[in-house]
């Protein structure tokens, strides 16, 4: 009796799927979520704007950026001065090659799951 | 100026860590909780028993068994008559054969999370 993986799945999209982040001493710090702060960050040159645009108060993001410049020997991101809302922020070369090394990390991951999304379908297609 | 990740990410241990499951038409539905569930029910033969090491209610337990046999075209965990306490469960063989590919799945994902993470340790020991 075959007994594949396939098999004993059965009828369906069967997917693998993952998160993947950076840690530093073990503590995650880096991934999608900040990414995305950033780039709207750097899009609209206000933290406001940017926690608006990811439905986070303000505080969070300001929680973020903070650990993100804390956590980095460069700053990431650069707070003009003028207050809260008034100045605007932008962000860093640094930030930006982070971002650009997290995309091409990104790449790699999704063709790893890609990959092992494909090699489970194969194995339904032959089974 | 050198402007490479290292120099932006400074001092400490930088590693890229990630999560990974198995998703059947677009939701979760297997990974390393229910892997866990099942060889503790196999090493002692009662749902009961198996929640209980993993710290987790009977009902929850049962949950992730019914959706595990839900989702699948084989039952992966077999409950014995005699009640919820009185008869014993044990795991299919098809369950044994889903917990070795995942462990091998597992392995493969491990080995591309070292890899990620050498590169970037790497690139901090040349820098």
């Amino acid at each position: 009796m075959a007994n594949t993986i396939p098999h004993i799945l059965g009828k369906g999209r069967f997917e693998i799927n993952g998160s993947l982040w950076m840690e530093k001493d073990g503590i995650r710090f880096f991934g999608p979520g900040p990414v995305q702060l950033m780039e709207y960050i750097e899009e609209t040159g206000s933290i406001n704007q940017a926690a608006k645009k990811m439905s986070m108060s303000y505080k969070k993001a300001w929680e973020i950026v903070n650990n993100l410049n804390t956590m980095t020997a460069r700053p990431l991101v650069i707070t003009a001065t003028g207050g809260e809302k008034g100045g605007g922020s932008f962000i860093s070369e640094e930030a930006k090659q982070l971002i650009r090394y997290h995309k091409l990390l990104r790449k790699r991951f999704q063709k790893f799951l890609e990959k092992e999304s494909l090699l489970l379908k194969k194995q339904t297609a032959v089974s």
